[in-house]
């Protein structure tokens, strides 16, 4: 009754698809030296598979903090050096991807970027895997033609993430469409990640998600987790809280295994 | 981190809300003895809590089957009789209420009549619990206003219920908008429940729609089921297969205790 | 390349389709004697093809003024005797039929009820003109099948009535979507009015909405207008005011005839 | 009751905003010198005061025609020198932005990438104007906040773009918003724009939805024409034929007028 299962892709140790469920977890941005390896700490203590985090951001405002660029990636080396966990970060410009590779083992796509066909591109001649995130108002038909700019590089280790899209509920700030889960599968043989934490915009409403897109039969899940939430500079409201996450993601894995997950298996 | 639970509604031994975690089952359409009797029989073993199932029903063009009328609502009385489970069923029309009312337990409001204010005041003025379809299009706020006509008559007893919004994607028919159970939590004490059946349109997306409702904290899902489905006279490709019924219902009761729901516990 | 014109429907005097441009106006709910006719005055005095006035309101909170009911039908047939002109009036409640068709000519089905299929079906019943709106997330098919409801008892004087529908564009209220004229005008044969008030929700927005419905081909508009409309119970801030009428509706059809629509003619 | 006509800009010798009305034509997709020359002929005849041409197109699948490239903006040069007429042309990745600058006087960001921020940047930087279009899903505020972009670089210079949004009616390709029009000059400044061509996605619904657009305050309108539809690469079911050009632009500027705009009027 649940959808078939992918075809895995691996990441360094980590096997994303098949039988398994990954568990991405990091800061939205990163903001320090400090804030990165606390939130890695967290992470990897609560039993996370993968570390994100945001060197580059795209903002609505050009008068928003747009991340710490190169500064922000040798603090991800050195959290990825740390845990020992792969990284995912975002690619928001061609000319910023052979910096982005020299760190990344997963290069994100974001919504915004979903239909930025030179970025595509890029990301697809790169070794990186990459996590292609829908667009607002994407169909899934768009998504899966829009990794197609990516495969046509070459480049066969894809992972689909919904986010949200936009609709006319102004309750909250996306609707997390997890139909999309059993459609993609359908679709493609591609993994599907959900993203639970842009949607709902708040902290309380981001384990209901959780706990649905693993019910929903997702391949994984990438949070937004933060150790001094009420002071991030991007996102706070909408981050889990590092001391709960151990927590959270044994909660979040006890559902995925319901609808037929088991823990993620070494590549 | 789960929402808050609501006050509890009473429907006869039934306590919706709470704690409890309430299966609501039976199929889309009475189409004969047979058909409802066996259907009861298969969900009654299956463990669910209340027994649904449609005498009058909106269709989209004038010339498909409407539904038993009154004949269909003696075979939904002589099922309640057989297996003692309180009974949901659809009022369409203001005239209709008395015949209605000596069978159901509760009435159903459906999405394209959420807003039919001459019917919301009539079942308020009746002595059954009500379950408020929320609109294709309609925000919460909107789901929120239209239940304040039934309560405006005395009658507090009232479900609210997320069945899928209209969104641009057309994979499937309706995209399903689990945001909204903790979002409604927080806007009422009202109980709500979770329709997986219409929105995905087919079986096999039914049971991870499910148990994505469980996971985000609905108190209830009010499922199609159907002892021959490829025979049903309507909806017949989203209806559950009663064989399947009872480990589909203890796959969605596990995902609910995980997300803080008990078993259903008694008035 | 213009869209075909429509075959044309009578109400009194008023041929609807065709080469003619049919505008009614009026109030949005009748207030008072003084109101009422004042109103008629003015727009009967700017050319007016017919009147509208609600006499029964369909209104999302259950405490908002409902409208005077049988007293402001009365007010309506005063309106129709003094002016001469056909009425519009809103059927909300299937009990109230038979007090609406004693004064209207033109039955309007709001689009709260565009699938309230008992309704459909009593006014198809009727010897009165139908405009029906489309429901705020309805298909243009979908309104093409709930007209289906209103043709099978025999009634085959319908206009279809594009009034906004809702996206996740909050600037305004609703979204007019103009190109559902040319498309309903492939679809069926029947006529497509205009409501150029509800969408905007602002009174200045009314008139470039107003001829940008007529540059569309659209084959009249039903436009709200009020005497006073800062003292309005009901949608004040976008009624247009009656002594800038005359003007307004001259521009209005000096577009009509750019899209090839001729003055209205008589039956 | 006609919106506040915005700032003028100045292209060249045209003046685009203030009181008056500007029609950019040409073709979706330059193909050839034969097909871009020719429809430069057409549309300069009908009295286009800009002409269009896309070089490098942004197409859902990598699989379709991508446009001529540079091949295509030395046609365009070609063009622009024969007829005099300033050149609209679109920018897709940052990487072309020298070649494009050499070419174009407006460099137009397209909907997919509205919220390209290296692009929109990019754009800032040169002295071209530049023709931002609306996002399928983005509000008029991340329309307008996407224009800061290219503010911020010291371009003033901007028109916005409304081409329809994404809804969930699938009669047409997408939905017109042209209430866009009057809330757009409510909020900014800047000159808005309407394409009437890529929502309706077929030839015969474009002057319909011209003239509404004309009617609903635009200050201009960028449409598609090619000399021979039926064989166009890229649009062409969409595509004004250039024989009718000079009639559907006499039609469009009569209701401009009657809108309050007069004839475009030089820098």
């Amino acid at each position: 009754m649940t959808p078939t299962n992918p075809s895995p892709i691996d990441v360094g140790d980590v096997r994303i698809g098949g039988d398994g469920f990954t568990l991405i977890a990091g800061p939205c941005t990163i903001e320090s030296r400090e804030q990165m390896l606390a939130v890695a700490d967290a992470v990897v203590g609560g039993g996370a598979d993968m570390l994100r985090g945001g060197a580059y951001k795209p903002r609505t405002s050009p008068y928003s903090f747009q991340g710490l660029g190169r500064e922000g990636l040798a603090l991800l080396a050195e959290a990825k050096a740390e845990t020992g966990l792969p990284v995912v970060t975002e690619l928001l410009d061609v000319r910023d991807v052979e910096d982005v590779v020299e760190v990344a083992d997963v290069i994100q796509i974001g919504a915004r970027n979903m239909q930025n066909y030179a970025l595509l591109t890029e990301a697809g001649k790169t070794d990186c895997a990459v996590l292609l995130k829908r667009g607002l108002s994407a169909t899934l038909e768009e998504l899966v033609s829009a990794s197609e700019y990516i495969l046509k590089e070459g480049n066969e280790r894809i992972m689909l993430c919904e986010r949200g899209i936009r609709t006319h509920e102004t309750a909250y700030r996306f609707t997390l469409d997890l139909l999309a889960i059993p459609a993609l599968k359908e679709m493609t043989h591609l993994p599907v990640i959900v993203d639970p934490s842009h949607a709902p915009g708040r902290r309380d409403w981001v384990e209901p998600m959780s706990l649905a897109a693993a019910g929903a039969g997702a391949d994984g899940i990438i949070v937004e987790v933060h150790n001094d939430p009420d002071q991030a500079l991007c996102d706070g409201p909408q981050s889990l809280r590092a001391d709960g996450f151990a927590a959270y993601a044994e909660r979040v894995r006890t559902v995925a295994e319901i609808a037929g997950r088991g823990a993620p298996v070494a590549a």
